[in-house]
């Protein structure tokens, strides 16, 4: 079994098939984000240890961190977003830029073993990034694109992420390091690209056994009922062997730790229970 | 592929791998509702007019029909309950009773290609019920279970299937016209239960090819939220396989309609838009 170890300052996270489905908390991203944007332009990073908290409480149990808006330098916010974050709580991280010497920077202050978001098969994004996971002996998430763009069938993206894994052990990072992403687009603007999307999934579990993570929230992009929709989606993906979906645990922890009960991950339902009792806690205070 | 063709008056509903999922309507039914009990006890029937209507409004395509409370002669009511719910809307009816007498009465009076539920694995039950079955050009409910009880074991539960397939043979009744039931327990009585029907649900549909329904709201017995683990439950079981669930089209109907979108089964999203706009509709009446 293809086993990705993450650690904190003290704590391990484990994913494998079998093992209770891992949230990556989603919300340290100044995406979309106005008020946080601003604050990060000013150095301002109170909100990151707020966020970190936030998710911790809900069931996130790696935190992505980026800090990528308009007129920030990465370079030198990066390091210290990551460093608050791991202050603040014992959790690993997903270092979240496109900028290498950004990445290299926070893996440089990074307790623990981190993961890097992202590579994809782009020749020049792999010699850019690869190098720098391997040196810090992190792991990475890669996207199942390349040079040509995103692969219309699962059996393209299927290619895309065998091409990134040769290209990983390359620079020696085996396969249980790679979290690979099937991509996920908006089921509104094509109603096939769901399916395209569990079908890699269904492949990359079968044929190359590796762990997958994937967006949660893209594919309801523009219809209405977006919770329902992400809540079913976590569903399907999960149960096609997405097993470190990246989401907001606020609004969708819960739903991940259904997913986990009912597919029997969960004894006696207690993990369930916890945050059905953390959400309850959140929405009281 | 294995298609299953029910009719109402002048109604078509085809269940099969790639379709959309259909929507067996479970509300007409005394279990768990006293005033509906009492009302069919004095021989009133005018909530079955009424709720055959509101499951048609939010998505059922195929309507359950029980009619079985204490003291209620289901011989004389249950025809009378299918010709008024056929009389009100014309989709296919389910003839839901343990009573072989009152599913004869009533398919004598169905009109189109009904449904049958159910038989099982048990002698008995598999000698009482075909034949009525094939008499009436049927199809029919066939739970994976039999005279030893229910088996503990997905790679057991296909063989009472098979078992089950093989009997239906003998009256001329096909695999194509057996939905089998994969049979739902709570998980928070046992907390693998979901996994052991997700199995049995994939055994069936790679090795057998046959349609399927269940139940959608067993397995939450018991635990918090049941709202959130019947749509993250209807998801997995569709995935599985299970085309035909067996639910309350008021509270899951767009859960359905979310997870055919996330499948690829709804062209530009329609079916999920009419299901929104239903929805709104019931909740703002």
């Amino acid at each position: 079994m293809m086993e990705t170890v993450l650690r904190g300052p003290s704590s391990e996270v484990r994913i494998g098939p079998g093992l209770p489905t891992v949230i990556i908390g989603e919300r340290i991203n100044p995406t979309g984000r106005k008020a946080f944007s601003a604050e990060l332009q000013a150095g301002d990073l109170s909100r990151v240890a707020r966020d970190a908290v936030a998710q911790a409480e809900t069931g996130a149990v790696v935190l992505d961190v980026n800090v990528g808006a308009a007129g920030v330098d990465e370079v030198a916010l990066l390091p210290r977003a990551v460093e608050l974050v791991q202050q603040t709580v014992d959790l690993p991280v997903s270092i979240d830029s496109a900028n290498p010497a950004a990445l290299r920077a926070a893996l440089a202050v990074a307790r623990g073993r981190a993961l890097v978001n992202s590579v994809n098969g782009e020749t020049a994004k792999l010699e850019a990034v690869l190098p720098v996971v391997a040196e810090y002996g992190a792991a990475v998430i890669a996207l199942c694109m390349d040079d040509s763009g995103i692969p219309a069938t699962a059996e393209q993206r299927l290619g895309v992420a065998e091409a990134i894994l040769e290209a990983a052990a390359r620079y020696g990072i085996g396969p249980e390091d790679v979290l690979l992403d099937p991509l996920v687009m908006s089921v509104g603007a094509d109603h096939t690209s769901g399916a395209v999307t569990l079908q890699t999934a269904h492949l990359i579990r079968e044929r190359l056994g590796c762990n997958m993570t994937a967006g949660a929230s893209n594919a309801s992009h523009g219809m209405p009922e977006r919770d329902l929709l992400n809540t079913v989606w976590l569903a399907l993906l999960i149960q096609a062997g997405v097993n470190a979906p990246i989401c907001n645990p606020l609004k969708n922890g819960l739903a991940v730790r259904a997913v986990d009960l009912m597919l029997g991950y969960d004894e006696w339902g207690m993990a369930y229970i916890r945050a059905y009792r953390a959400v309850q806690k959140a929405s009281a205070g």
